[in-house]
């Protein structure tokens, strides 16, 4: 495997000794109500609970420890990355901890909480345009000027194998775990986790979970070629927009065994129904994979997919933006089931 | 301290006994962020995760558990109470469990998704006018007509007792908790849990915590006597309204050690903050415990209560109505606070 793919699963043990003394093991809960609903034995992984509110502390915690040569003369004078969401506020706090400076390119337009939260760990903001070419430009620039190195939020493979460490606690909290959901953007997590559990435990089936607006992945594998999102797509998912790479591509092309789509009314319903019975703050992205299992194909699944394991992924949620709310229906497909 | 007061620790062992096998063993949780904010170590019982989604299930189920004999020929043809709230719907949920029927007296203006909450769990909606005299007479007459038996909310020694459970688990699960703060309202929880601590570990600190426009167990203290509030209360913390009753004042009088009041800015920016930095979704009256201990009476309490327990009392919030958020400032008294 080692060969084949950007990472390995000793890669991924290797960031688990790096990274566990730094991070909360998150609870995995239950709900007997949204088992009724699914008619499965559902179990969420919180990483909502996880340091900075989300996963993504993982990946960067291990591209820094692990990356980085223990003298101090050897340290890289800074890390840059591009993200105004969970892996800036990520990179920011795991920089700190590790006393290296930080700059995240973020567009002037990003919301302000986003802004507040990536300063607060004490890293610095350089503003692009909206653009790809100029966020890319900018971080050119910010990269020669501080002498940093690169930390890509999703085709870093030590942020890849990061990612994969959430497998290694799921298999031990859910020993009979028959299935992981994980929702994909860039691919990390999934590809983190699949290539964790088909070395540990083969049989338990990878399905990625992907708004339908932001579908690259499920096209991907149905064409069987890296196929990306051709615009930016507008979901309220906003952690998973970026498209599948070709780091992690590989890994999902070959290890996830499926992927379902879920339009944003679906999202929305499933986000809502976590927080309204589970009392849980997750952000919409985390919805993603949760609206997937309640969705019309997921009903599909052989039944001896008993045990199912959704990562909720984060919970940064702009508490002002929740006009939503009030509109989110029941989406179409859930009117069958008793929720 | 059986004579004495209406319950006695006693009755919390067997409260215990009664529902322990039928609600969750809910989790004590932490926050590296709130602990500095507070300067204190303080651990979150998350009575947000209990069933029917609040603590009141534990008092509900110990009465209907405790109270009605064995025999099905002697079982009480119905339970009745009135409350909208979380009372309503954890009696309506106990009396499914136990195969009685249930009638819950709602003000017609009841926000609807709580009247749903209550059908939900199969009990029968009785309606009321708003005014208390409406209230009374209209359950009176449902319990003759039902012949059923009356469950109070705070002032039923059963409901008491069963509130008591949670402060078992809490010496448990916190070993070295120097003090529990839990908000009141009838005080059916502070008293339970005062009557536990004091019979369990009487050096560990009971304080109650009340919204300041609803401040009748701090007057009752301060008084020496007891002081119901004169007038019906506004305040967004919704479940601690009610005034402290003939049952639970002597026990509040005389083993709780002191009372916080907050204002309704300092029980909006708690809930916020516990929302935005723990992904919790607790309801107000959760909130107001929280307050308490950021509030700048408790910097005065001695830097020996290190370890503060405060009880999440539960999450039911109805998400339509949260246009409160964006005007959630921080309060006055916390602007000295590093948050």
């Amino acid at each position: 495997m080692c060969a084949q793919y950007c990472i390995s699963f000793a890669d991924v043990e290797k960031a688990h000794v790096n990274i566990r003394d730094f991070i909360h093991l998150t609870p995995v809960l239950t709900s007997s109500i949204l088992n009724q609903i699914a008619g499965r034995n559902l179990f969420f992984k919180c990483e909502l609970f996880q340091k900075t509110g989300s996963f993504k502390i993982r990946g960067t915690l291990n591209a820094i420890r692990g990356l980085i040569p223990a003298t101090s003369e050897e340290k890289p004078r800074a890390v840059v990355t591009h993200s105004s969401g969970n892996h800036g506020q990520a990179l920011a706090y795991a920089a700190n901890l590790e006393g290296i400076p930080a700059y995240i390119v973020v567009p002037q337009t990003a919301p302000n909480c986003k802004k507040l939260a990536i300063q607060a760990y004490g890293a610095s903001i350089v503003y692009s345009e909206q653009s790809d070419e100029s966020r890319e430009n900018v971080t050119k620039r910010i990269l020669e000027e501080t002498k940093g190195i690169m930390v890509h939020p999703n085709q870093e493979p030590a942020v890849i194998a990061g990612q994969g460490t959430i497998a290694v606690e799921v298999l031990n909290q859910v020993p009979l775990v028959d299935a992981l959901v994980v929702p994909v953007g860039g691919g990390g997590m999934v590809a983190g986790v699949a290539i964790t559990v088909k070395a540990l435990k083969p049989t338990v089936k990878i399905y990625a979970a992907e708004p339908l607006n932001a579908d690259d992945c499920y096209q991907s594998k149905l064409k069987g070629e890296l196929t990306p999102n051709t615009h930016p797509p507008e979901t309220i998912a906003d952690g998973v927009k970026s498209s599948v790479g070709l780091n992690t591509w590989p890994i999902i092309r070959d290890l996830v065994d499926d992927v379902f789509t879920v339009t944003e009314d679906e999202i929305k319903y499933a986000t809502q129904l976590v927080w309204e019975r589970m009392k849980l703050l997750i952000e919409p992205t985390a919805g993603v994979g949760v609206a997937a299992v309640l969705s019309q194909r997921f009903q599909t699944v052989s039944p001896e997919v008993k045990n199912v394991c959704i990562v909720l992924s984060g919970g940064n949620v702009d508490l002002t933006s929740l006009t939503w709310v009030k509109q989110a229906e029941k989406p179409v497909p859930y009117q069958t089931l008793s929720v």
